[in-house]
């Protein structure tokens, strides 16, 4: 890292994963420091109290019309995405947003022209690119070792049991906000493939009695590659055993498999057998996937490169949630949009 | 094992599984004699003076014909089966035929009854079922430890390299031959459940040069069932690593994993890093299981019980093996036939 | 295998382990018959009726007059085992007899002697030498993959909790019944190295009440090689989460591990997050291996040819325990005797 | 964190392993800042300007008269720990020094006495206790599922191949640098026991040539605990694999193993089988556990707590280190110093 001065960060969205995010780039990245906290509720004022963060504010546009505020991380709900994205690159801010950075191919076309026109980094929070073993799978393939991938898989169970009220979910959230994921993960692991066409059958397992009401909590999801490969991606809301996101790429020279639900190195054998902790939090089990990422976008904002996660990539992942909502409601397979 | 006498097998086929099976049945199966040998190759020869067998006959009428054979082991060709089947039915004879038992619905409801005309025992060559870790997964299922199945899969994948013949491989083996396996054992990991709708995309991945003859040699299935689960099947006929067979059945109340590609509970720690041996035989990897199956049908005969694994199994695995062809063919998911 | 008349087999000593090799050379061992079953007790009775056995014996003596027996499988307490040895010999019987071969450095020359006079083959029951694991560890040690051993571990710990009666526990019997095995497995995988001294640490921590009357339940022995190696042996009668055997040979090339103590290939993944079952009998955990050795015994049979684990191996590993005896007694470092 | 100032650092030695600390106490831990660096090479100027930090001194005393430092950072050579640590205690500063504190008794009790008359906070660089694997092991000990420990190992090899020259390598390296490590951590691992004996066997199996000048780089010690657990250490200079660390606690309730080579979670499987990628710096492999140590020195210098690695832990490792090198040269159990 050279003489430049930190890059002065604000927190849009003080929730659960906002706080998270805040915490890491606050505590742990270097060349970052985090000067605002956004949220319309008390959260900003005890995470910034936490963090000894000394601007808080109610809302967006206070805090984007600071001139000591360099970028804004997107930690909203999802819907608001796309228009805080526009709203900050309007306002000079180099911009990380948490997925999904759009819920219509129109709305991420308005993302990415806004960020492109006002110079600024735009990163999506497409995690699984940071996390160890992706990065260590993409180089395998990159390298040859696993020839042209054929067969792809990723999953992604939230951890159980499912608690949440239903009625609070958009529709669309498995495809949109959970399996954007998997989706964003497969391109990455399929490097210069585009996705053709999506075949998606969901269905709430978990709260049958929410399915008429469009509530979606199982999905498996069947992604066609324009170089052949097939991919599935799959999710489900109540993982009992904690949070699972597993990755595996089968190619003409050979397969890497990735990502598994431990929280540490330990196991133990009791008089049940031999046991293993499990994660139950993303923020557990992805640390160092998060703090990577917020690492990379720093980076991005300092040397004057594109961030490793562009509003393009975000895109071609949401062209394929779209295609896979339109599939599970059809029952055909729908080819992805340009 | 009582008093009885040994049960006089004879296996019809002496290629390279019929002179696995046949050494094992000589061997290792309590109970069980190996009594003759029929092939119209040498190999007959040979494999019969390697177990210590008298009897050699080219052709099977010959050794049907015989009181002192109780049964017969079908390891031919895939579409001779079903002939022989309902012959050695016919003659008296208990049946262990290899997969697939039929490859039409007629078919195998031909063997069928005519196994039930007989009162023989007809058992098919799903050895999946045998396997230690699908065992104990079906136990941990009938437990209750995973709740009910909802995402269920089932991975085959031959060793590479690929060197056979397209042309000389029948259209729809990976769905008759190589699948049909996953099919079965996705049943019988989702007791009780009943396959619904299919749909099939497959490809010549391996040999695209082929494909234009119909050759197939990558293909992703998935099956929905009728409590709900949502399964998919994967295939491949050039795994570099080995010979990959897995399952998962995630639930209600968790998950069990099961299969790999050890041969040997040995890991090596070299200047390459961590090596674990695969397999490249199913013959070594499923040994167990082939051995299993093999103990099952002569405690089936000799104890007067049913196949562990029946022709009613057959044909249910067979008809989504034929909706996946349909599938694959049209793009459209497909009914599994009544 | 050839037209050769299977090898006619006596058991002597119907006791647990017995019993589970008479069960395995009956019905699994090709080659094989078991011909007699000897035991002071109905055990004799019960198992040979559960094989099919027509002849039971109260007493060695009357088994090894019969001309219709080849061999003999000695499963008595350890302390016979030398004079049976040394009785089947002079009859003319090949013998596999269960560690330990003899208790003191006399008795095994005794051992050895007698079979050499004879002409009989002899082999000892240290089945580390047969399981999967260990035979690819020595593979990879002879294929020069390992380069030379510098440090060896070998661990046998029995399934818990303890119940047995220390009173009825041998003194000694930590490293003349259990430990042999691991001081054998050192042997094996050191090949070509003498075992020069030994350091042993044993308590009584399981049941310290019973230590005054010299009862030992956990011990670390530490064995150097002529070659340099150092080696560590660990024993201990109370593993509450089952059977576990393991070795570790570490070299200038590289290090192999082996041995687990897995029942099956299946992973549970629920509420308490990774489980794996564990097995809780050696004849479960090392079946393969039991079987391995029976096979081979019978193969040395019909082939004339030399056991694979041989009297003069059952010397060395003797000479270890012994040397161990003396060092945990005076806290000393005891050179092995020749 | 609260409104505190940073805790300021400045590193003393910066070579390999002080400019790996540097770096994270730099840029990844939170409450620190790093203000100055000393080294009598240009190191420090290459590390200093990497690291944006702007005192470069030549040697310690002229960052220890600083009062904007509040803590230093002792990284150089061991035989200079000692007098370091009363150097900067008497200067009123915190002291994080690497293993070994000292090298000496009489050492360790005047680094401990320096920095409890100085009132200021004293850590010693046992990484384990922040590996992850470490922290569930204890708090799997402490939660009792681990029952009391019986039979303990920790293994520390260095990647090889080994290329250093063993003149430079002062005697009882092995014991003094490396096994200190494993000695702490059998502590760690055996709460409340304290050892009592030690045997040791070292030998120069790498460098065979460089044992007549007292070079040692292979090692088994055994250590007896005042509670009947018996621990075995072992380390060697060149694991072909990589950087080697473990740990195993067994008891009378369970056991726990923790530790591998692991860099990722990438698991590859190409024609030569399944391959892991393993770490070559401990860097790499103990991350985690070295920022883990720095949060916690910071943290304990900002609540005004004790450090959780003390003076008095460093003696009894040392107290250890000590027997061993006696036992490895006499040939003889040795008693642990009080």
């Amino acid at each position: 890292m050279s003489k430049k001065s930190p890059v002065r960060l604000a927190l849009i969205g003080a929730g659960r994963i906002g706080s998270s995010h805040a915490e890491l780039v606050a505590n742990h990245v270097p060349g970052a420091t985090l000067v605002a906290v956004v949220d319309p509720t008390p959260n900003a004022d005890r995470l910034a109290a936490d963090l000894d963060v000394d601007v808080v504010e109610r809302s967006a546009d206070a805090v984007l019309a600071r001139p000591d505020v360099d970028a804004v991380l997107i930690t909203t709900p999802a819907r608001t995405h796309t228009d805080l994205v526009v709203q900050a690159a309007a306002a000079g801010k180099h911009v990380f947003v948490e997925k999904p950075m759009a819920v219509t191919l129109a709305d991420a076309d308005r993302a990415i022209a806004a960020a492109k026109e006002a110079g600024v980094v735009l990163q999506v929070g497409f995690n699984r690119r940071f996390a160890p073993g992706w990065i260590a799978a993409r180089s395998a393939i990159d390298a040859g070792r696993v020839g042209t991938p054929q067969l792809l898989r990723s999953v992604t169970r939230d951890p159980g049991p499912f608690s949440a009220d239903p009625a609070r979910i958009p529709p669309g959230t498995i495809f949109l906000e959970t399996l954007i994921h998997d989706f964003d993960a497969l391109c990455f692991l399929n490097p210069g493939a585009r996705p053709k066409r999506v075949t998606a059958i969901a269905d709430a397992l978990i709260r049958p009695d929410a399915k008429a009401d469009g509530h979606l909590d199982t999905a498996v999801v069947t992604v066609e590659f324009d170089n052949g490969a097939i991919a599935v991606a799959e999710a489900n809301f109540s993982a009992l055993y904690g949070y699972d996101v597993r990755g595996e790429v089968f190619g003409s020279g050979g397969m890497v498999t990735m990502g598994d639900s431990l929280t540490s190195n330990m196991t133990y054998y009791g008089p049940e057998g031999i046991g293993i902790d499990t994660a139950r939090r993303d923020t557990d089990l992805l640390r160092s996937a998060y703090l990577g990422e917020f690492i990379a976008f720093v980076d991005a904002i300092r040397n004057g490169t594109q961030a490793q996660v562009t509003g393009e990539d975000a895109r071609i992942a949401l062209g394929i949630a779209l295609a896979a909502i339109d599939s599970a409601a059809t029952g055909q397979a729908v080819e992805v949009s340009a």
